[in-house]
């Protein structure tokens, strides 16, 4: 599909996971090359179902994504606009489309997500972090403006108010024991284990059919945006687009054939049955 | 009020507390009796003002309930449908019946609970989960499917979105602990405190009047699906339903009477105050 | 600006810091006089941008704010009305006027906050509880109501809906720790340390652009209440309120200049970059 010629990260693919590294020194500054690349690499795989999880990383050894780049930051506009006049900055259509990709997308940080860099992560479906390594901020406030990589919007809906507005307000350096137990991220993890953690994580999530990871996205994102009555609307109208085009009716079939439901046995293995399942296509 | 002649569960009740036991062997399937006798509980529970709290336990001793029912899976429609045509399964409308029931709802969970089994836990007002014994999944993503027991609605709604992407996409055990510590229950305790600790939460509850019962549930949810302002709207009507149907008024006089807010004791003193003065009626 | 002639609390500032004792014996009583404070409180915070940040605090050696006044609950209507004639309660509006004062503020809690008190600590961005002394519990239930001082209301929006509907339901006492754990307050901090670690905080805010930490507000408290593309475009919309009335382009201009990104040496230090551009005006 052609994951090449970025200038920002370069990708690996092994099966269906695509690692994203970013690579670019000295620090991963979030400029219009990254914000072009990242366009680039979502308009890719919104086209792309062989692709059905990415993880981002770094390269550098102290910064997963740095803040937005400040040369362009210097010559944003100081006119106040009618609030039916605002369009959303290039940084919030970018990492909005990241957000909406149909793949699973996986925050693995090891250094500095700082700014837009965190707001990037916050974009991503799921994060994890390093000990001693991650370390988080929202600076913005203290530069006189507010994290608009989508960062306020975002925030909230991974933990509770007071905690976003306490991340937001405060722009003060937190690491990953302290992201966990405010819930920025999914779960703080020693340095030699975030590898295998996300690597195992990634792998199992790439063995499920494409097409229902996307409904489970959809699902999930909408749930949070529409009162109840419209989400399980929208859960059911993604559960007819997933059975119309995965394997879903014969594994259910062979998963009834085999009484699964009858055994004990059975229902004790959950866990390997949703692997071996996927052998049914 | 005739909670019998179920075929899936048989109940108890104790004062204003409903048991409801699964007992459908071999393993607790979520099939169509078992959605049968929860939409008849259902409207049973919605005109009883007796009945203020309902703990939803299991006889069987690894499974709390099961995933939904392979036979009914299996002949689901493979066509895909418009999102304006779409109506919701009857699966998703019993367990949100469910989740409107005016009385309290408890999941005591002491085994597996995946898939639909743990959709209808989060249909639920409270879980609480044994250690060793409550097991949970989402397996939908690797069937094919996604979570359509409003598992993909519900979930963010009890923890943060990038947590409830991880359990829907991995398709992974988790057990009580993990739980805890994402959110989706309220409390993992130890095989030998969950009875003591959810029978006195139970018994608590049922003290209190059914009518501000109900309007607390109504408030709570609808704050989740309005803005604020309407949030808030909603809620002096709430109140306004229960000033009109409970001893409110005459437990306010009394308190007032008595003066509870001039005391430094009383106020030492209101976690057996509100029992006490469930006495005026 | 005239923060004084207070019946119910008095105020002291220092900086852009000011702190408000609550100071109403004997118990600290939510009444009338005390919403009437808070309401001229508000008013005052809005049009006034010396101040940044608002810590409320109590004299009380046991109790921060109590609950409503029992006075003017007793006289409450007990007639239903329909739900589109309802109006906010006096005390709804008020809390709401001090959630939306475009300071920051500070809940910092050394003693009892029940009912009305702990709806208030909600009602603010920040809530910080001192173990051993702080004791939290909604009890309206067992009255026959429900919070009505937004607390139904906004429980959910700190905490999964479920721990919200135990705290709600269950009217029962619970400390700092079990606040922590399930989100309704940022942090328990042992006695000694509330006080340095909510100073430190308050100033650390108090550091920055009045504008910027409105926008932060503004748009935070909108990311709850809106869909994600509404929430980014007011994120957006609040960005240029921001830069339009902060030094936020001369302060990036300056970074720019000093090569804040392109040196790791720069971003191992932006905690306390943050601080020295304040210097920039």
């Amino acid at each position: 599909m052609g994951y090449d010629n970025f200038s920002t990260f370069h990708t690996s693919q092994d099966g269906a996971v695509l690692t994203v590294t970013f690579d670019c020194p000295p620090v991963n500054v979030q400029g219009i090359p990254m914000l072009d690349d990242l366009n680039r690499l979502a308009e890719l795989l919104e086209r792309d179902r062989g692709i059905k999880v990415v993880v981002f990383q770094s390269a550098h050894p102290e910064i997963w994504v740095c803040h937005a780049d400040t040369h362009f930051l210097k010559d944003m506009s100081i006119d106040a606009v009618d609030r039916q006049d605002v369009k959303l900055l290039y940084l919030q259509e970018v990492l909005q489309r990241i957000s909406e990709v149909p793949q699973a997308t996986i925050a693995k940080i090891e250094g500095f997500a700082r700014g837009g860099g965190h707001e990037f992560a916050l974009a991503c479906d799921m994060r994890f972090a390093a000990r001693g390594k991650a370390t988080f901020m929202q600076m913005e406030v203290a530069m006189g403006i507010l994290p608009c990589g989508g960062g306020a919007s975002r925030m909230a809906r991974q933990v509770g108010l007071g905690r976003a507005l306490e991340i937001i307000l405060s722009a003060q350096d937190f690491d990953a024991d302290q992201a966990e137990a405010y819930g920025t991220i999914n779960k703080a993890l020693d340095p030699d284990d975030i590898g295998p953690y996300v690597d195992a994580l990634a792998k199992r999530i790439a063995r499920f059919p494409a097409e229902s990871i996307e409904a489970c996205k959809r699902a999930a994102y909408a749930s949070i945006d529409l009162p109840i009555q419209e989400a399980l609307k929208e859960e059911a109208y993604q559960l007819f687009q997933a059975t119309s085009r995965t394997p879903a009716i014969r594994r259910f079939a062979q998963a009834d054939e085999t009484g699964v439901q009858n055994s004990l046995e059975n229902q004790r293995n959950w866990n390997q049955i949703v692997l071996a399942v996927q052998e049914i296509l």
